[in-house]
């Protein structure tokens, strides 16, 4: 490793105990499948989650909100509503958003959702290859600044326009064996962001976070089942030594 | 412990086996992330969970139910009709019926939602301090008799206008790092009011187990991912014995 | 054990690695409690999950599924519409599909929904003894061929019009004291039916699958908290040598 990378890796070591101690508000419009899970993950870390999607309830959460997340799956015409609805709050308020366009490569009302949701700026995108190459997604082009792509998969990479990518190397197999554990990831992105000044940095702390916590977590499960108990007790015991010891950098 | 007090602890007691027995029926209207750890709680104690909200299905699945738990997170407009129509098919066939109006603290919406939802007499609101607070709720004057309240938090406190307050000391941390926890102890419980006759006493008792079974998960789980298994698992487990040897009323 | 049983239990158990290598997609219609442990069963197994209700996805994600599973748990005006929807298109597209009558018994609005839906001839129903005797459900008349019937419980049974009815006799007790574990089943069914030639093969081999698992899994967990941990685990690691040792057809 070399010495710019210890001190990346130094400084995104220091979040997790800043997540804790700040405890930001993140609210989630998410699918059916990850809700439970999302809120679960953001306690874990010591995020408060938020849910609701009612027209009426958006302003208080979403602009009281440290951050938003927005997860296309299972939608509804009600979030569908909710999603447009929410953005427009956080922008307005300059409250960080992320957006994670789940499988946006399987229908073109999925594909032409995502690229309504992004033409409004997400600070973030997470999303994984084969999403990525469906909303030809390319960090040179697709966004504007600040904009930040996390691509995950067996690698994760954060990237944004003018900035190096940073390649994290963390992770476990049987993260792609649960369901919502790329969507949970999303929402612990945004908690990340929201206590950070520099959100390319904050963007890159909580995926290490996610993947040294992951790494932890394959090595105790006996399989997918016991996996995401695992991770949300890796997630609530980390701290900065943990991070610093196991977190990979390429 | 004084006289009056191992009496109520031993009556508490006898309230787990009479809930496996009897097996009420619980319906509850409740959110998203709370629906699949709500249903397993109920079954890890021995009732009989149900969830629908479709206003065609109410009638039967509310009116033929032995309590009924509400809880405001994460409504739509589908949700915000079915809880007032509910709570009218429950006050008409003599259901007994529990409030948990969650983050009432946190939305103009939710908060004025929950004064109407208390304006229909619950049996019992389930709710911590913040929310407490929020509605400037108190037994001496909010609920008409017999509404009970249940304050959950580091001690919870159960109380009606007209009886000594009941305070219980069980518990563990871990329970606050869990999404829906206490949505769950809502559902938990109306099943040990539907099986009493005193429903001061019925809601006590199941504070009580559940609290119980809440310190004994929180000593075998190595985070707040292990927790809820644990928790299922002393629930299904606790017996007379248990709650009478750990049970802590002060 | 006869040796046209064994036969049978022999090509059944090249079923679970038949599933992990062609990974077919099942798109579920299914209830909020049931989402996410749906989801993660079918990964678990090594299928692709997928949950939207939206209409204007249907079309993509049910007519590119290699199997759709319906179940009517926890309906809304959104999900009524939705399933008469993904029915004709997963009918159109020779897409084998499951219903999943969940709580039939229940209520005569979902008593209803499940005979308009049973009239679209599905090919597998699977449910339970009080939902099957509330539909009068019986092999020789209620479903024109080939509709398979699962009728699930203290033991399973396989049943078709002019097919010897096949009895399976594992499973644990915990499996009615977890929700959603019907639900999972009725999708893993779908998923080992997309993958066979002859689909009362095939889910047969889905529910001595499950049964195995479930029996591996009861025998490990403390409760019905940490049962559906270690049923995941075990399907996951599931192998045609594990269901011949523990498979009992009777």
């Amino acid at each position: 490793m070399q010495g710019d990378q210890r001190a990346i890796l130094k400084a995104a070591a220091a979040y997790p105990a800043r997540v804790r101690e700040r405890a930001p508000r993140v609210h989630c419009l998410t699918n059916h499948a990850a809700a439970g899970i999302t809120a679960n993950m953001l306690l874990a870390i010591g995020a408060i989650p938020s849910l609701t999607d009612h027209p009426d309830e958006l302003p208080d959460f979403v602009g009281g909100a440290d951050a938003l997340m927005i997860n296309l799956g299972t939608p509804d015409q009600g979030r569908v509503d909710a999603v447009a609805n929410a953005i427009g709050i956080a922008r307005r308020a300059g409250v960080p958003w992320v957006l994670d366009p789940v499988m946006c490569d399987r229908g073109a009302a999925r594909l032409a959702w995502s690229h309504t949701c992004l033409s409004e700026q997400p600070d973030l995108v997470r999303l994984n290859e084969q999403e990525a190459a469906a909303l030809s997604l390319d960090v040179t082009n697709a966004l504007g600044q600040p904009g930040i792509i996390a691509l995950t998969g067996r690698r994760d990479r954060v990237m944004a326009y003018g900035r190096p990518t940073v390649l994290l190397g963390n992770g476990d197999p049987l993260m792609g064996k649960v369901t919502a554990i790329g969507c949970g990831l999303s929402a612990v992105a945004a908690a990340f962001m929201a206590v950070s000044e520099d959100r390319f940095m904050g963007t890159m702390a909580g995926l290490l976070a996610f993947g040294v916590a992951g790494e932890i977590a394959g090595r105790q499960a006996a399989g997918p089942g016991s996996f995401p108990a695992a991770l949300l007790d890796a997630l609530h015991n980390l701290d900065a030594e943990i991070v610093i010891e196991k977190g990979r950098l390429e």
